[in-house]
Protein backbone atom coordinates (compact mmCIF):
# COMPACT_ATOMS: atom_id res chain seq x y z
CA UNK A 1 0.00 0.00 0.00
CA UNK A 2 1.65 2.85 -0.96
CA UNK A 3 0.80 6.03 0.92
CA UNK A 4 0.52 9.84 -0.39
CA UNK A 5 1.38 13.49 1.62
CA UNK A 6 -2.23 14.53 1.58
CA UNK A 7 -3.69 11.25 2.46
CA UNK A 8 -1.46 10.93 5.91
CA UNK A 9 -1.72 14.56 6.53
CA UNK A 10 -6.02 14.16 6.12
CA UNK A 11 -5.41 10.35 8.64
CA UNK A 12 -3.15 12.50 10.98
CA UNK A 13 -5.73 15.00 10.84
CA UNK A 14 -8.31 12.85 12.22
CA UNK A 15 -5.80 10.14 14.16
CA UNK A 16 -2.74 10.73 14.98
CA UNK A 17 -1.67 12.34 18.32
CA UNK A 18 1.29 14.69 19.57
CA UNK A 19 2.01 13.72 23.00
CA UNK A 20 4.98 15.20 25.48
CA UNK A 21 5.21 13.35 28.47
CA UNK A 22 7.39 14.01 31.33
CA UNK A 23 9.21 11.72 34.02
CA UNK A 24 10.81 11.89 37.18
CA UNK A 25 14.57 10.70 36.63
CA UNK A 26 17.27 11.58 39.11
CA UNK A 27 20.20 10.81 37.01
CA UNK A 28 19.15 13.99 34.56
CA UNK A 29 20.48 17.32 35.35
CA UNK A 30 17.00 18.56 35.67
CA UNK A 31 15.55 15.29 37.36
CA UNK A 32 13.19 15.04 34.74
CA UNK A 33 13.04 13.11 31.50
CA UNK A 34 11.14 14.79 28.48
CA UNK A 35 9.28 11.91 26.20
CA UNK A 36 7.56 13.37 23.43
CA UNK A 37 5.52 10.72 20.96
CA UNK A 38 4.11 10.91 18.20
CA UNK A 39 1.24 7.87 17.41
CA UNK A 40 -1.51 6.89 15.90
CA UNK A 41 -3.31 4.24 16.96
CA UNK A 42 -5.93 1.46 15.32
CA UNK A 43 -7.97 -1.07 15.80
CA UNK A 44 -5.96 -4.34 14.79
CA UNK A 45 -7.89 -5.29 11.86
CA UNK A 46 -6.08 -1.55 10.32
CA UNK A 47 -2.89 -3.01 11.35
CA UNK A 48 -1.66 -2.62 7.94
CA UNK A 49 -2.10 0.73 7.77
CA UNK A 50 0.21 1.12 10.59
CA UNK A 51 3.19 -0.86 8.77
CA UNK A 52 2.48 1.73 5.41
CA UNK A 53 2.83 4.67 7.86
CA UNK A 54 6.24 3.30 8.75
CA UNK A 55 7.02 2.93 5.61
CA UNK A 56 6.00 6.16 4.41
CA UNK A 57 8.19 8.19 7.17
CA UNK A 58 11.04 5.33 7.34
CA UNK A 59 11.19 5.64 10.86
CA UNK A 60 8.86 4.64 14.02
CA UNK A 61 7.60 1.00 14.95
CA UNK A 62 4.49 -0.64 15.16
CA UNK A 63 3.47 -1.70 18.87
CA UNK A 64 0.45 -3.08 20.76
CA UNK A 65 -1.51 -0.32 22.46
CA UNK A 66 -4.48 -1.46 24.05
CA UNK A 67 -6.30 -4.73 24.13
CA UNK A 68 -7.07 -4.69 19.93
CA UNK A 69 -5.74 -1.62 19.31
CA UNK A 70 -2.04 -1.27 18.06
CA UNK A 71 -0.43 2.10 17.58
CA UNK A 72 2.70 3.36 15.30
CA UNK A 73 4.61 5.72 17.23
CA UNK A 74 8.00 7.34 16.72
CA UNK A 75 10.05 8.44 19.75
CA UNK A 76 13.80 8.72 18.61
CA UNK A 77 14.71 12.62 18.89
CA UNK A 78 15.98 12.38 15.10
CA UNK A 79 13.30 10.88 13.80
CA UNK A 80 10.71 13.43 15.15
CA UNK A 81 12.93 16.01 13.83
CA UNK A 82 11.53 13.84 10.33
CA UNK A 83 8.45 14.07 11.50
CA UNK A 84 8.30 17.72 12.25
CA UNK A 85 9.89 18.65 9.00
CA UNK A 86 7.11 16.80 7.24
CA UNK A 87 4.35 18.02 8.78
CA UNK A 88 5.87 21.38 8.57
CA UNK A 89 6.16 20.80 4.67
CA UNK A 90 2.61 19.78 4.48
CA UNK A 91 0.46 21.57 7.26
CA UNK A 92 -2.46 19.31 8.65
CA UNK A 93 -5.74 21.12 8.36
CA UNK A 94 -7.74 20.62 11.89
CA UNK A 95 -7.63 22.38 14.69
CA UNK A 96 -4.45 19.69 15.71
CA UNK A 97 -2.35 21.89 13.77
CA UNK A 98 -1.80 24.45 16.75
CA UNK A 99 -0.74 21.55 18.80
CA UNK A 100 1.36 20.61 16.68
CA UNK A 101 3.11 23.86 16.60
CA UNK A 102 4.02 23.26 20.28
CA UNK A 103 5.08 19.72 19.70
CA UNK A 104 7.22 21.20 17.26
CA UNK A 105 9.09 23.62 19.01
CA UNK A 106 9.44 21.35 22.01
CA UNK A 107 11.22 19.09 19.76
CA UNK A 108 13.73 22.01 18.29
CA UNK A 109 14.62 22.52 21.41
CA UNK A 110 15.25 19.82 22.50
CA UNK A 111 17.79 19.08 19.30
CA UNK A 112 19.31 21.72 20.84
CA UNK A 113 19.67 19.96 23.99
CA UNK A 114 18.10 22.50 25.83
CA UNK A 115 15.89 19.69 27.89
CA UNK A 116 18.85 19.05 29.36
CA UNK A 117 19.09 22.12 31.81
CA UNK A 118 16.36 23.18 34.85
CA UNK A 119 16.33 26.62 32.58
CA UNK A 120 15.05 24.70 29.23
CA UNK A 121 13.68 22.09 30.83
CA UNK A 122 10.79 25.14 32.61
CA UNK A 123 10.17 27.08 28.72
CA UNK A 124 9.43 22.96 27.96
CA UNK A 125 7.13 22.40 30.10
CA UNK A 126 5.29 25.64 29.48
CA UNK A 127 5.06 25.24 26.23
CA UNK A 128 3.20 21.74 26.68
CA UNK A 129 0.80 23.06 28.71
CA UNK A 130 -0.22 24.96 26.23
CA UNK A 131 -1.23 21.58 24.07
CA UNK A 132 -4.22 20.13 24.80
CA UNK A 133 -3.06 16.81 26.04
CA UNK A 134 -3.89 15.17 29.42
CA UNK A 135 -0.74 15.50 30.54
CA UNK A 136 -1.01 18.90 32.63
CA UNK A 137 -1.38 17.57 36.26
CA UNK A 138 2.04 16.07 36.08
CA UNK A 139 3.59 19.00 33.90
CA UNK A 140 2.00 21.15 36.53
CA UNK A 141 3.55 19.79 39.25
CA UNK A 142 6.91 19.21 38.24
CA UNK A 143 6.96 23.19 37.09
CA UNK A 144 6.38 23.74 40.85
CA UNK A 145 8.87 21.39 42.01
CA UNK A 146 11.51 23.31 39.67
CA UNK A 147 10.05 27.17 40.64
CA UNK A 148 10.73 25.75 44.94
CA UNK A 149 14.27 24.55 44.09
CA UNK A 150 15.43 27.47 41.49
CA UNK A 151 13.38 30.41 42.75
CA UNK B 1 -9.36 26.10 2.86
CA UNK B 2 -8.90 23.89 0.03
CA UNK B 3 -8.89 20.50 0.34
CA UNK B 4 -7.59 17.56 -1.71
CA UNK B 5 -9.06 14.40 -2.92
CA UNK B 6 -6.11 12.58 -1.02
CA UNK B 7 -6.38 14.38 2.12
CA UNK B 8 -10.30 13.83 1.97
CA UNK B 9 -9.78 10.28 1.96
CA UNK B 10 -7.71 10.56 4.54
CA UNK B 11 -9.47 12.27 6.68
CA UNK B 12 -12.07 9.94 6.15
CA UNK B 13 -10.82 6.91 6.74
CA UNK B 14 -9.96 8.17 10.15
CA UNK B 15 -13.47 10.24 10.73
CA UNK B 16 -15.84 9.23 8.40
CA UNK B 17 -18.79 7.15 9.19
CA UNK B 18 -20.99 5.46 6.54
CA UNK B 19 -24.90 4.35 8.39
CA UNK B 20 -27.92 2.86 7.15
CA UNK B 21 -30.89 3.18 9.58
CA UNK B 22 -34.15 1.60 9.25
CA UNK B 23 -37.50 3.58 10.00
CA UNK B 24 -41.18 1.95 10.52
CA UNK B 25 -42.84 4.24 8.03
CA UNK B 26 -46.55 2.54 7.48
CA UNK B 27 -46.69 4.67 4.75
CA UNK B 28 -44.21 2.99 2.42
CA UNK B 29 -45.23 -0.28 0.30
CA UNK B 30 -42.26 -2.29 2.10
CA UNK B 31 -43.71 -0.61 5.75
CA UNK B 32 -39.82 0.68 6.40
CA UNK B 33 -38.06 3.56 5.65
CA UNK B 34 -34.46 3.35 4.60
CA UNK B 35 -32.40 6.05 5.54
CA UNK B 36 -28.40 5.98 4.45
CA UNK B 37 -25.81 8.52 5.83
CA UNK B 38 -22.46 9.39 5.14
CA UNK B 39 -21.19 11.67 8.01
CA UNK B 40 -18.53 13.04 9.49
CA UNK B 41 -18.24 14.25 13.25
CA UNK B 42 -15.92 17.05 14.77
CA UNK B 43 -15.35 19.33 17.85
CA UNK B 44 -16.91 22.88 16.97
CA UNK B 45 -13.01 23.97 17.21
CA UNK B 46 -13.55 22.44 13.74
CA UNK B 47 -15.89 23.35 12.41
CA UNK B 48 -14.23 24.85 9.95
CA UNK B 49 -13.25 21.55 8.08
CA UNK B 50 -16.99 20.66 7.94
CA UNK B 51 -17.85 23.56 6.15
CA UNK B 52 -14.42 22.73 3.57
CA UNK B 53 -15.65 19.05 3.67
CA UNK B 54 -19.40 20.31 2.27
CA UNK B 55 -17.72 23.03 -0.64
CA UNK B 56 -15.39 20.03 -1.23
CA UNK B 57 -18.10 17.71 -2.27
CA UNK B 58 -21.01 20.46 -3.66
CA UNK B 59 -23.77 18.81 -1.25
CA UNK B 60 -24.88 17.76 2.23
CA UNK B 61 -25.17 20.11 5.14
CA UNK B 62 -23.26 21.26 8.91
CA UNK B 63 -25.81 20.76 12.08
CA UNK B 64 -25.05 20.15 15.46
CA UNK B 65 -24.59 16.60 16.65
CA UNK B 66 -24.35 16.23 19.99
CA UNK B 67 -23.14 18.40 23.14
CA UNK B 68 -19.73 20.59 21.50
CA UNK B 69 -19.98 18.04 18.21
CA UNK B 70 -21.39 18.92 14.52
CA UNK B 71 -21.21 16.97 11.94
CA UNK B 72 -21.14 17.34 8.07
CA UNK B 73 -23.66 15.03 6.53
CA UNK B 74 -25.23 13.77 3.23
CA UNK B 75 -28.64 12.05 3.09
CA UNK B 76 -30.06 13.15 -0.17
CA UNK B 77 -29.92 9.87 -2.53
CA UNK B 78 -28.72 12.16 -5.46
CA UNK B 79 -26.01 13.44 -3.19
CA UNK B 80 -24.85 9.86 -2.17
CA UNK B 81 -24.58 9.00 -5.61
CA UNK B 82 -21.96 11.55 -5.88
CA UNK B 83 -20.29 10.57 -2.55
CA UNK B 84 -20.04 7.05 -3.60
CA UNK B 85 -19.06 7.66 -7.21
CA UNK B 86 -15.93 9.81 -5.20
CA UNK B 87 -15.10 7.11 -2.95
CA UNK B 88 -15.28 4.64 -6.06
CA UNK B 89 -12.62 6.81 -7.87
CA UNK B 90 -10.45 7.51 -4.33
CA UNK B 91 -10.84 4.22 -2.25
CA UNK B 92 -10.74 4.45 0.88
CA UNK B 93 -7.17 2.58 1.89
CA UNK B 94 -8.23 1.46 6.01
CA UNK B 95 -10.89 -1.28 6.51
CA UNK B 96 -13.68 1.07 6.02
CA UNK B 97 -13.84 0.60 2.80
CA UNK B 98 -14.97 -2.87 3.09
CA UNK B 99 -18.17 -1.29 4.90
CA UNK B 100 -18.23 1.15 2.11
CA UNK B 101 -18.81 -0.87 -0.71
CA UNK B 102 -21.72 -2.54 1.05
CA UNK B 103 -22.90 1.16 1.50
CA UNK B 104 -22.30 1.56 -2.14
CA UNK B 105 -24.37 -1.54 -2.96
CA UNK B 106 -27.33 -0.06 -1.20
CA UNK B 107 -26.96 3.13 -2.41
CA UNK B 108 -27.00 1.92 -5.87
CA UNK B 109 -30.10 -0.28 -5.39
CA UNK B 110 -32.10 2.47 -3.67
CA UNK B 111 -31.40 4.52 -7.18
CA UNK B 112 -33.37 1.75 -8.54
CA UNK B 113 -36.00 2.05 -6.53
CA UNK B 114 -35.35 -1.23 -4.87
CA UNK B 115 -36.08 -0.47 -1.84
CA UNK B 116 -39.46 0.55 -2.16
CA UNK B 117 -40.86 -3.32 -2.44
CA UNK B 118 -40.67 -5.89 0.07
CA UNK B 119 -38.01 -8.21 -1.91
CA UNK B 120 -35.52 -5.36 -2.45
CA UNK B 121 -35.62 -3.95 1.17
CA UNK B 122 -34.80 -7.48 2.19
CA UNK B 123 -32.09 -7.57 0.14
CA UNK B 124 -31.13 -4.19 1.13
CA UNK B 125 -31.46 -5.00 5.13
CA UNK B 126 -29.00 -8.20 4.88
CA UNK B 127 -26.15 -6.40 2.64
CA UNK B 128 -26.52 -3.55 5.89
CA UNK B 129 -26.14 -6.50 8.41
CA UNK B 130 -22.79 -7.27 6.66
CA UNK B 131 -22.00 -3.57 7.75
CA UNK B 132 -19.86 -2.66 11.40
CA UNK B 133 -22.46 -0.01 12.16
CA UNK B 134 -24.87 -0.06 15.22
CA UNK B 135 -27.98 -0.76 13.69
CA UNK B 136 -28.00 -4.32 13.63
CA UNK B 137 -30.57 -5.09 15.97
CA UNK B 138 -33.12 -2.88 14.72
CA UNK B 139 -32.38 -4.48 10.89
CA UNK B 140 -33.02 -8.16 11.99
CA UNK B 141 -36.14 -7.10 13.44
CA UNK B 142 -37.32 -5.72 10.43
CA UNK B 143 -36.31 -8.52 8.18
CA UNK B 144 -37.67 -11.25 10.93
CA UNK B 145 -40.86 -9.65 10.85
CA UNK B 146 -40.64 -9.10 6.47
CA UNK B 147 -40.10 -12.72 6.52
CA UNK B 148 -43.06 -13.45 8.91
CA UNK B 149 -45.59 -11.48 6.66
CA UNK B 150 -44.23 -12.90 3.04
CA UNK B 151 -43.00 -15.96 3.98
Amino acid sequence: MNLTPDWVVGFVDGEGCFYVGFYAHPEMTAGYQVLPEFRVVQHYRDIKILYALKRFFKCGVVRKNHEDRYEFRVRKIDDLIKIVNFFEKHPLKTSKNVNFKKFAKIIRKMQKGEHLNTEGLKEIIKTSLEMNTRNNPIAEKILKEIKRETG
